[in-house]
């Protein structure tokens, strides 16, 4: 099988190392045992090309034979047809639902939180972000009830968008008081596939540091 | 063919009428001039049961037969599974690739500033908002270049969502700057299944301030 390319940064600040998107499709890839292979694009400046490959100068976007995409959901979306991580049918409805309710549901408010905290620094609109991201996570811990994976006992492509979505407020102490939500990310980062995606990126992140430090 | 029942609210502030996103859903039904019939769950207090039909308590969310379905997103692509707005192939990746760029990479920018705008109230933080969301359009413009739609010719389910998203900037005339966005806004809103959609959400509306003056 061709492998998929994957373009990520080159490079990126220590504290945006193991969260750059390319881990989600990384993930879906270990998950299926498709082989992949990691290209850059600079993070700064940004190529000329970039926007011609992903409008809004975000990483990833991926090619998959002639099939050029970004935005990773459609990027999972796409690489989980016809694999047991998106059933036919009516389940394949519901993995969508999940997986969208992911992006635009609970991401929405984790980044939202997350940029009044460490780029504005906004000490008032930090509290309010967090008081309606705790609200989001609150309503999908109840939704998620006792349930292994989003879907009950099978893990699915939702999972993986909406894992990584949690690894934010989980990184950060938010979890604490949402222990179903914390068992169900504790046991996404367990998954093999997290670890070889996970272990992927900072390892390519450690050979950029490396080739910056030389002369 | 049976009918898809929509959930939408019994009543919203004036504000958030013509908004809904129960729009979403009855305009792709408009354009795929399928049957439909709106049924309503309260706006406050939130029915019990409301949870469990859509975990963030949010509308709209469908019954298709024995299919039940939240998040618009994910509801377009299952309505236009098989029609000419999802087409088959690498068409219908990049039609899923801009519906959530659409919900991921462009809306939360908008809501976050008509948050911070109307909501918080928060002058700074409106500020910061306008500024990421006018960057966010800005590059979408480009990326639309002369296009009619986001797939070039034809229209597709992702239009419903990109064009419903660019109406909240474009009825705060926040598109002068952007005519080649106001363009294509104006167009989605010129389509019959538009105005048909946007015509039954505002009778429903005014319905429910009829009921609501009774004594």
């Amino acid at each position: 099988m061709h492998p998929i390319i994957i373009t990520t940064y080159d490079w990126v600040p220590p504290m945006a190392q193991g969260y750059v998107r390319d881990l989600r499709v990384r993930w879906i890839l270990e998950e299926l045992g498709r082989p992949y292979k990691v290209e850059v694009t600079p993070v700064h400046p940004k190529a000329a090309s970039h926007g011609q490959h992903q409008p809004f100068e975000q990483v990833p976007f991926i090619r998959d034979g002639d099939l050029h995409l970004f935005e990773t959901g459609a990027i999972l979306l796409h690489l989980a047809q016809g694999t047991a991580l998106l059933p036919p049918g009516h389940d394949g409805a519901h993995v969508t639902q999940w997986l969208i309710a992911a992006l635009n549901s609970v991401e929405p408010f984790v980044m939202g939180w997350a940029q009044a905290k460490f780029f504005d620094k906004d000490d008032a609109a930090a509290d309010r972000a967090s008081g309606m991201m705790m609200q989001r996570l609150t309503q999908l811990q109840a939704a998620l009830e006792d349930k292994s994976w989003l879907m009950g006992d099978r893990f699915s492509c939702a999972d993986i968008l909406m894992a990584d979505i949690l690894r934010i407020p989980g990184d950060n102490d938010l979890l604490t008081a949402l222990p179903g939500l914390a068992a169900y990310l504790d046991r996404a980062k367990a998954r093999p596939g997290f670890r070889a995606a996970y272990d992927g990126q900072m390892a390519h992140w450690r050979q950029a540091e490396a080739k910056r430090r030389l002369p």
